[in-house]
Order: C-alpha cells, then sequence, then structure tokens
C-alpha cells in the first residue's frame, strides 16, 4: 500500500486498529480464565463485551467509507498479547500473576488510545465526522478502562500481591 | 523466571523496559533520516538524546538494586518498531510519510507510558522512593514528547499532507 494522501494513511490506520482489535477479542478468554481475582475477571469480562462494539463501530467506518472491512496484520499488537501469554504460562503466585495480566492489559489499552487518538485527528481532518465520533466514543472508552485497571491494581490487585 | 513476588514483576517489568529502550536508540536514527520535515527531524533528535538519559536512569536502578542491568527482549517494542520500519519502506509523499512517523512514534510513547505507570507504582509500592522518582521523571518525559508530537502532528504536519 502506498501512502500518497492522508485518506491512504487514514485507512492503514484503520485496518491496523481493525486487526488489533481481532486480536485482543482472540486474546482475552484467555486472560480471563487466568486472573484469580473476581474483580479482575469481571473486568476483563465487560472489556471483551466493549472490544466486540468496538469492533463494529470500525466495520460502520469501513462501511460509510466504501470499503471492505479488513485488518492489516498488527505487529505490534501481536508482540504486546505474545507477552501476555508469557505471563499466562509463567508459573507463579496467583495474585502476582494477577499484578501481571494488569501489567499487560494496560500496554494493550495504551497502543489503542495512541491508534484512535490518531484515527480520530485524521477522520476529522478528512471531514468525516460521524467517523471521528465513532472513533471519539472507543477512546474515550480505551482511557476509561485503563483509569480502571489503575485504580484496581492500586486499590486492591496489587496489596494483595505483596503479601 | 518464575513470578513468586511483586519484586519479581518489578524486575521484570524493568527489564521489559531496558530492552524496550535499547531498540528505540538502534530504531531512532533511520527514523531521523526518513523524517523530511526539520521540525520532526529535531524532535526525534531530542527524543534519542533523552532516551539516552532514561537508559541511565534504568541502569541507576538496577545498580541500586544489586541487579545487572540487563533486558528480556520487549515483544511489544519489536513489534511496534517493526511496524515503522515498515513505513520507512514504503513508498508514497514524505510529508504523508511524516505523519506516518509520528503515529509510530506516539505508539512508542503510548507504551512506555504504561510500563513505566507501572513500574513507578511497583517501586513505590516496594519502598523503592528513589527509583519511583527516576521513574517519574522518565514518565513525565514520555508524556510531554507525547503531547509535543501530537501539537507537531496537528498545527503543522498532518495540514501539510493533506494538501
Amino acid at each position: 500500500m502506498k501512502l500518497n494522501s492522508m485518506k491512504d494513511l487514514y485507512k492503514e490506520q484503520l485496518q491496523d486498529l481493525y486487526d488489533a482489535e481481532h486480536q485482543i477479542l482472540k486474546a482475552l478468554p484467555e486472560m480471563i480464565e487466568c486472573a484469580s481475582a473476581k474483580e479482575l475477571k469481571n473486568a476483563f469480562q465487560e472489556h471483551h463485551r466493549q472490544t466486540q462494539h468496538q469492533v463494529k463501530r470500525l466495520e460502520q467506518i469501513f462501511n460509510e467509507m466504501g470499503e471492505k472491512p479488513q485488518g492489516e496484520k498488527c505487529k505490534a499488537m501481536e508482540g504486546i498479547i505474545k507477552e501476555a501469554e508469557h505471563i499466562i504460562k509463567e508459573k507463579g503466585e496467583p495474585e502476582v500473576l494477577d499484578a501481571a495480566l494488569i501489567a499487560s492489559v494496560q500496554r494493550v489499552e495504551h497502543y489503542e488510545i495512541a491508534g484512535y487518538g490518531t484515527a480520530k485527528t485524521y477522520a476529522r481532518m478528512l471531514g468525516h465526522n460521524q467517523a471521528a465520533h465513532l472513533l471519539e466514543e472507543t477512546l474515550q472508552e480505551e482511557k476509561k478502562t485503563d483509569h480502571m485497571l489503575t485504580e484496581l491494581a492500586e486499590s486492591k490487585i496489587n496489596a494483595r500481591a505483596a503479601v
């Protein structure tokens, strides 16, 4: 794919996010199973539901552009998830593994915050206002999930792991 | 490495960041060369200098823990950088490639924001106050770089790419 215009780059960013979201959808069930704390399992389950909506938003954006929704392999998300899988396979105290899972998922969230922030800016520039609105909705969800995980880690999970 | 305690996890996070920083140091010169806009070249050069200091801070933390500074291959950063290298090799308009480079480096920044945020929290929990202070310094630098790149993209680079 040649990057000759901002529209090319915008499409490329959407494809990257579309593939990233699918990788997250595939990885979350194993993380949910690995999590010990009930609050963490619930948080990951909620994030799984949210991710399904976020995929639908991207599909809506592709459709409105007259493009087939498709992903371009997101190597970054592949790496982030490989690290999370490494933790799942690691031996250790369940409470410490919970803290490690949060650290992994916050890396996922921050990748998405960077990606959706960029895509939203491009959509607005290109006058794709409805798309910009949808991307902003997802961006806010990702930021909220990140903050919620920080709070969960600092108020409960890390303290249990330190015992 | 077994994750039996928060100290194990803290060390693992520091090793991840140490390897990530080294990968960034290695990748930045090619990005500096690929950037067309003078402001972007300068921003990346400044970030290269800053990254060298951030590596030194991590080395100081390892030394104070009585640990040898070493990295554990950061697969996430490997993926993020592979995507950036893909852009460098892509053909297209120089102004659009500049915008794409910013999108890549903001993903780098957000990975580090997640990583340093986590490591700083662990350091504080473990009573490693001097380390927490150093990690907070780096965290603030990464956030500042991310904001500066957003500003540069929105005020100049994206508009040039859209012409």
